[in-house]
């Protein structure tokens, strides 16, 4: 095999540099993927910047992929060669665990991310097992569907798992790469969308992208206007928020979920929970049999990510267009290499 | 109608002294209990103490009663003079609100605390809504049943709310009034079960109680060993705990409950539930149908709490055998009027 040419950071928070590696002999379960988009995660800001530990460098980002089928290993299944797939955070499980057997290979104690431990979508090709590299259904632009892989994925995952119903009351929490996504799920799903962000400028965004109403996520009384009104509250941002104010706005038996890591510790009454049978819960990326049912959804609804492309080889500028805040909503790399 | 005559609290943390009110006529729907037993919650202590908010006074405590109706209501339905009846947290609520609609009335906007805002239970007499005052099975010792009112519907609630079955691996943090109550109902609900203690010598009682195994809640490396074991697990106590270490003890998709009231603020890492799907929730005292399986469930499998038991004269004595951390494990007051 050729070398894979890809775009590596060699130290924490440096610049993306040209770079070729070996990737060895395709294993036999897996598949090797042409990439043609892969779009950027603030996870992928995160590994590259060391944030929630030390990653290892050189570290090729990129977990949003979508691409050809290009060779197939040897016991790969139900995939073919020429076939159009997304790979999301996660690129291959044990396959035999008690998870990975009940459908939930995301739980796998062996699950390996995309751009841990190996390296990333900001390349020409990119391998996964064939069960991670799900048949992306027409309809579905290939050059916005990537965000799908991992964003998209994250935030329709807690409507399965909650078993979030067209009747209930939706906020969700932040109006960017995750949240916008959000929103227009919520809404396809039939919900009462109600959306937070700390941005005047974003709440008519928020309208058009389909939220019925918009509740600053900083102002204190306008959360309390909008406290015992929601159902379910979808948490898509890291930075430490107003809980208690936020907990406040779910009435008795709502839930509050967390789809991003935030990294400092939340300070949380317990009596904002029991009083009125609240609930927290979090939920990290999907399995394979949910991205299928999200992608159908999302063609269904005709749904795709809002995005802003760069060609890869100006991949710096597109990180520092995200780093910047001022990305709508998500970041597409084409590749032209 | 005569005066009640009962036990109450004039100042914060002050003794209880013998105390007399006219309760007024009897409502339409209510019914009036003469009170036979009456068991003693923290949460009696708290309100004593204006440990949660500023109680007023006189506060006459108690709310998990047991006794038979001797007085109905006009409109009072389904209840008979003589009939054996228990009242817990709750007595009374709206009867019209959706939740009340929706049997659902413990997270009734109106619902109404026993003892706050009105009288409880260390008295001769009791009013309740007939529908909070919920018939005891035959089977069930009257003056042991008390403390299933409230602590028993406490804990009790979880395992309905979340669908809890016999495969799951349940632990019980808190060897105390609830805690060794919940170890009996996870024992008869066909589970493993794991308790919790701080305490060295409660570790062979949780044993006796039906527990399968014991882990130190205070120990960092009984804890760590505990990692990934449990299904579920029942917070009972109120204390500050190491709440990440306990968190880790969950499996994947598993859920920390709490029942007790936490009055310090929780610190939690939003990475200890993302990345394995766990969850956090809380639920307070449940609504009449619970309760009523509750005691269905208890008379059945033959589960009543462990009680000590003070005629309510000696109520001063009983409540500082409670406060001594020594009551194994719940004190029931017996009316002498």
């Amino acid at each position: 095999m050729p070398a894979i040419r890809a775009y590596a950071a060699h130290t924490a928070g440096g610049p993306l540099q040209p770079f070729e590696f070996d990737p060895g002999p395709l294993g036999d379960e897996d598949v090797e993927i042409t990439v043609e988009h892969c779009g950027i995660c603030h996870s992928d800001l995160a590994m590259i910047d060391s944030e929630w530990f030390p990653a290892s460098y050189p570290l090729v980002p990129g977990h949003e992929v979508v691409g050809r089928i290009t060779a197939l290993g040897a016991h790969a299944k139900g995939r073919q060669i020429g076939q159009r797939v997304g790979v999301g955070w996660h690129s291959s499980s044990c396959t035999h665990c008690d998870f990975c057997l009940g459908g939930e290979q995301h739980l796998c104690g062996k699950r390996q991310p995309t751009l841990i431990g190996r390296h990333g979508g900001f390349a020409d090709r990119l391998r996964a097992h064939w069960s991670w590299a799900v048949p992306l259904p027409g309809g579905l632009d290939p050059a916005a569907a990537g965000p799908l892989m991992c964003g998209g994925g994250t935030v329709f995952l807690p409507f399965v798992l909650h078993a979030i119903k067209p009747t209930d009351r939706v906020g969700v929490v932040g109006i960017g790469g995750l949240g916008h996504i959000a929103v227009k799920f919520a809404r396809a799903w039939g919900c009462e969308v109600t959306a937070f962000t700390s941005s005047a400028s974003k709440r008519d965004e928020a309208l058009a992208l389909g939220a019925h109403k918009t509740v600053s996520s900083v102002d204190k009384a306008e959360l309390k206007a909008a406290a015992g009104s929601l159902d379910f509250l979808l948490i898509t941002v890291g930075a430490a928020l107003h809980w208690d104010a936020l907990l406040a706005t779910l009435a008795p038996k709502g839930r509050m979920h967390l789809v991003g890591v935030v990294t400092e510790a939340m300070a949380l009454k317990s009596g904002g929970l029991l009083s009125w049978q609240k609930g927290l819960s979090a939920s990290p990326t999907p399995p394979p049999s949910v991205l299928k049912t999200m992608l159908d959804f999302s063609a269904r609804h005709r749904i795709l990510p809002q995005v802003e492309r760069f060609p890869m080889s100006r991949v710096n500028d597109a990180l520092d267009h995200l780093r910047s805040g001022k990305a709508r909503y998500r970041v597409v790399l084409d590749a032209d290499f």
